[in-house]
C-alpha cells in the first residue's frame, strides 16, 4: 500500500469507526455467535498473492464487527468497562504511525521524556504524593500494560529487594499476602514466580475489606511457621464489589513489619482519586504515606484506550536493581552518564509501546475538570441504580455499592407471612437462573460474583456514552429476569415438592 | 470530543502521517535533542480545563516528532528495525476503535477467533510443523507483547512442568541455559523470576553458535553439582551477529535430556523462514522435531506494528497447566464448556489487546509472496553491503554476515610492511572511536555490540523503505568515518610514542 492508497484507506477507516459511534446503541451488546463461527468465514492458508485493502477493509465489517462484544456500547456493565474516547485513539494512532519500541532514551527520546512527564501530571491528578513523582528524582511512575503486569514487576522488586536482606532465605518460604478478594492477579504473580500465596479471608460484615486484626494474625502465625510473607497486594477497590481493605489498619500493622512491601492496586477505583470528595474514603493520606507502589488502570475508567495502566514507586531504586540488565548492544552514551531513565530496567519486557501520548492527549483533551466530571457522572448513574434496586420488591444490594459499582441479587419477598426463610443454596439456585437469563440476552452484559459462597450479580458503570436512559433501561431488564426467574425457581421448588 | 470532532482530527491524522512519510527521508534518523528537552515545552501539571483538540495535535507536530528517533527512517539501521506497514497501522487503529481486552472468549468472540485462526496462518507462512497449529487441539500460538514476554511465559510453562515431574526440586537449585550471545531476555528472566542463568559460552570459531559439546559438558557438570537445568533457550539469528545455535547438535543432547525444555528464540531470523531457501540453514525441521516452543516477532521483521511477538507451543497445557486461574467474575458457560480457548491462561497478563487484527491485515495485504519478496530483498540490500565491505581497504567482516544483518569492524591495512601489527585492544579503542563518530552523526543511526571482548559496529536491513541508495550511503558514510577515525587513532599512538 503506498502512501496515497493508505489515505484513502484511512479516510475510510476514519468514516467507518464514526459509522460504527453513531450506530453502537442500536447494535447487540453481546454478538450472536457460537464459537468457531469465524472459521466458516477464513480459509485455514493466507493467501499466496496480497488482496486489496477494500476487500480486507470490507471483511473486518462483515466478519469481525458481528463477532464482537461491544465494551464501549451504553448498555456494557460488565466487569470493568474500558471507556474508550476519540483523544486516546488518535494518540495511538500517531504512536502507532512511528512504531518505536522506546526502550531506553536514545532509541527515541521523545517517548521516554513524554512519558516521565505524563506520569506526573497522572499522579497530580489522582493526588499522589511527591514523593512518587519522577521528578522527585528517587520515586517514579512508568507505563505497564495491565494491572497484572504492574503487580507483577512489584512482586519481583519487593522479592528481590527482600533476598537482598535476607539472603539466607529460602524461595520456597517466601510469601505474597492476598485477600480473598483479590483480583486474580495475585494468585497469577505466584503461579508465575512459583512463590507461595496467602489469601486472608475477608468478612461480609467487614463489606469485604482486609482487616489490620487479619493481617496481624496471618503475620505472627506465618512467623511462627517460618514462612516469609514479603508483600501484601491490598485492593483499593475490588473486582468483585469495589472494596476497599482498610489502609489506616494496615498502615499500624505494617509499622511492626517493616519488610512487608506494601502493593496497593487501585486499578479500577484510583481513578476516583482524581475527585477530591473521594480521597478520604479511598485513604489516599495512608496511601501516600507508607505504600511502596500504587497502580491505577487510566484504561479502565480514566479514558484512555486499552492499554494503560500506571505504577508508581516510591523508590525506583527498587525496581532498576531488580531488573536492570545492559548488555552492550544497549549500552549508550546517555545511560551510562545516568542522565535519562531508561525504562527498559522498569518493566518486564524490553520493547514498549509509546503509550504515554494517548494518556497525553486524553489529559489535555478533558482537562481536569472534564475528567472529574465524567468520574461524577458515573457515580450518579450507579446511584440512580442503587436507588431503583432499594425501591424493588424482589432486589436487594449485596453489599454497599461502591463509587460506579452495585452488586445485588434476587431477595423474593415473602409470598405470605408462614412462607419458610427460602435456605442461602436455593438463593443462590435462584440467582444462577437469574444470572442465567440475564446472560442469555444481547441487549445488556453484566458479569456474576460470588462473596464467601453467595452468588451475586454485578453493574459496573463506566462506558462513556451511558446515560439515564441506559441505567433505566438496564433496571427495566434486570426487574423483568428477576420476576421470570422467580416464577422458574417457585416451580422448581414445588416440583421438587411434588417429587418429594 | 464528538463524532464529527473526531471525523475531522481523523482526517487530520491521517493527512499529517501521509506527509510524515513523504518527508522521512528528508529527516534526521537521530533527532538533535539533549536529555530534559521536553521539561522546556510542557507544564508540571495537567491542564485545568480541556484543551482544543488542534492545539494538542499541533503540538505533537511541534515538540514530539522533532524528539524522535525515526525507526521507519530507511538509514535506520540500528537494532534491528521494526518495520511498520499501513496494513498494520490500520488494523491497529480499527481494534483500537472498539478497545477490547478480549482475554476470553465471550468478552470478545472474534479476538480470540481471529488469534486462533491467525497464529496458523502465521504458521503456515514459516513453515512450522502442524503439531504447533491451534488447529491440532494440543499444541497451539499466541500473540504475545515481545520476545522477553514469550521467552518469559515459556520459562514459566517449563519451570512449572519441571516442578510438577520433580516436586522435591528447590527453586534454588533451578537452572536456566543460554548462551553469552543470547538477547537479554534470558538474564531478565533469570532476574525476574529470581531463578540461576548459566550462560554457555560460545566461540568466534564457530561463528558464536551454540554446540553440542558445550550443552552437553555444561549438563554433565551441572549434574555433578546438584543442580538442576529445566529450559534451554537456544536462538536461530542473534542479536548481537545473527548466530543460529547448532539445532542438529542441540536436538541429539536433548534426547538424552528428556526434562530439558527447549525454547527456540528466533525473535528477528524467524521471519526469514517464510522464504524455503533459509529454512535448512535455520534449521526448521529440528525446531519441527523437537522444540517445546518457538518465538518469532512480526513487529521486528515481518511488518507488523509493534507489538506482535509470535509464540508456539508443542503442548498447550503446558501452558494452562501453568497460568491457569479462573475467579468466579472470569468463568463463562463457553469456558466451562471447553469448547472455546481462554487466552488469557495463555499469558501473563489478564488483558490483552486485539492485536491479531494487524497481523491478518498485514498478511492478507501482502500475501505469502509479498511477504518473501519483503525478507528476500532485505537480504539482498544486505548482501550489497557485504560486497562494499570485503572490496574495502578498512574495513573487514566481524563474522559471516547473516540474512539482513552485518557485523564489521575497521581493521587497517598495514601502511608499511615493518608496521607491527595492531594489538587487539588498540584495534577495540580505533573501533571505539569510529563507533562514537557514527553514533555523532544523525544521517544515519546503527549500534555496537561485542564480540568476545572484540567492539564491532552492527548493520541491520529491515525498514521498508531502505533501498540500494541507502545502502551505498550508509557504505560512504561509514567509510567515511572509518577513516576520520583511523587518522584520530595514528595520531594517539604516535602522541603516546612521543610521551613514551
Amino acid at each position: 500500500m503506498d502512501i496515497e492508497q493508505f489515505r484513502k484507506a484511512g479516510y475510510q477507516a476514519i468514516d467507518r469507526i464514526c459509522d460504527y459511534y453513531y450506530s453502537l446503541q442500536d447494535r447487540d451488546v453481546v454478538p450472536r455467535v457460537e464459537p468457531g463461527y469465524l472459521r466458516e468465514h477464513i480459509p485455514l492458508q493466507p493467501p499466496e498473492e496480497g488482496e486489496d485493502f477494500q476487500v480486507i477493509a470490507d471483511d473486518y465489517q462483515k466478519f469481525i464487527l458481528p463477532g464482537l462484544t461491544h465494551w464501549q456500547h451504553p448498555s456494557f456493565f460488565a466487569y470493568f468497562p474500558t471507556a474508550c474516547t476519540f483523544e486516546g485513539l488518535l494518540g495511538d494512532l500517531y504512536a502507532g504511525s512511528i512504531s518505536n519500541p522506546g526502550f531506553n532514551w536514545s532509541s527515541s527520546p521523545a517517548c521516554t521524556e513524554l512519558e516521565g512527564i505524563v506520569m506526573d501530571w497522572a499522579a497530580n491528578l489522582l493526588g499522589l504524593s511527591p514523593a512518587f513523582h519522577n521528578a522527585s528524582g528517587v520515586g517514579g511512575g512508568v507505563l505497564q500494560t495491565t494491572a497484572s503486569d504492574s503487580a507483577l514487576v512489584a512482586v519481583v522488586a519487593a522479592r528481590s529487594n527482600y533476598q537482598r536482606e535476607h539472603p539466607e532465605v529460602k524461595m520456597e518460604d517466601l510469601v505474597i499476602y492476598t485477600t480473598s478478594q483479590t483480583h486474580s492477579l495475585g494468585a497469577k504473580a505466584g503461579l508465575v514466580l512459583g512463590l507461595q500465596v496467602r489469601s486472608i479471608d475477608v468478612k461480609l460484615e467487614d463489606q469485604l475489606s482486609m482487616r489490620g486484626n487479619a493481617l496481624r494474625e496471618a503475620l505472627e502465625e506465618d512467623k511462627q511457621l517460618g514462612r516469609k510473607p514479603f508483600i501484601l497486594i491490598a485492593t483499593v477497590g475490588t473486582t468483585s464489589t469495589g472494596a476497599v481493605d482498610n489502609m489506616p489498619e494496615i498502615r499500624e500493622v505494617a509499622k511492626d513489619h517493616p519488610s512487608l512491601w506494601i502493593h496497593v492496586d487501585a486499578a479500577w477505583a484510583g481513578m476516583a482519586l482524581a475527585c477530591p470528595e473521594n480521597r478520604s474514603k479511598l485513604y489516599l493520606d495512608d496511601i501516600n504515606s507508607f505504600a511502596h507502589s500504587f497502580c491505577a488502570n487510566f484504561h479502565k475508567w480514566g479514558l484512555v484506550n486499552f492499554d494503560c495502566s500506571t505504577l508508581w514507586v516510591r523508590d525506583r531504586r527498587n525496581l532498576t536493581e531488580a531488573l536492570d540488565i545492559t548488555p552492550v548492544f544497549l549500552r549508550t552514551k546517555q545511560g551510562d552518564a545516568g542522565t535519562v531513565i531508561d525504562y527498559r530496567n522498569w518493566h518486564l519486557a524490553l520493547g514498549r509501546r509509546f503509550r504515554s501520548l494517548k494518556l497525553w492527549f486524553v489529559l489535555r483533551g478533558f482537562g481536569v475538570q472534564g475528567f472529574q466530571k465524567y468520574i461524577r457522572r458515573c457515580i450518579e448513574l450507579n446511584q440512580q441504580f442503587v436507588n431503583l434496586i432499594e425501591f424493588s420488591e424482589d432486589l436487594s444490594l449485596a453489599t454497599q455499592p461502591s463509587l460506579a459499582l452495585t452488586v445485588f441479587r434476587v431477595v423474593p419477598k415473602p409470598r405470605s407471612p408462614e412462607q419458610a426463610t427460602p435456605s442461602a443454596e436455593s438463593l443462590n439456585d435462584l440467582n444462577r437462573i437469574f444470572y442465567g437469563r440475564l446472560s442469555a440476552r444481547h441487549d445488556i452484559m453484566l458479569t456474576q460474583t460470588s462473596l464467601n459462597g453467595m452468588f451475586c450479580v454485578r453493574l459496573a458503570v463506566g462506558a462513556a456514552r451511558t446515560t439515564e436512559e441506559h441505567i433505566r433501561n438496564a433496571y427495566n431488564i434486570v426487574e423483568k429476569e428477576a420476576k421470570a426467574a422467580i416464577e422458574t425457581w417457585d416451580q422448581t421448588i414445588n416440583g421438587v415438592a411434588i417429587v418429594g
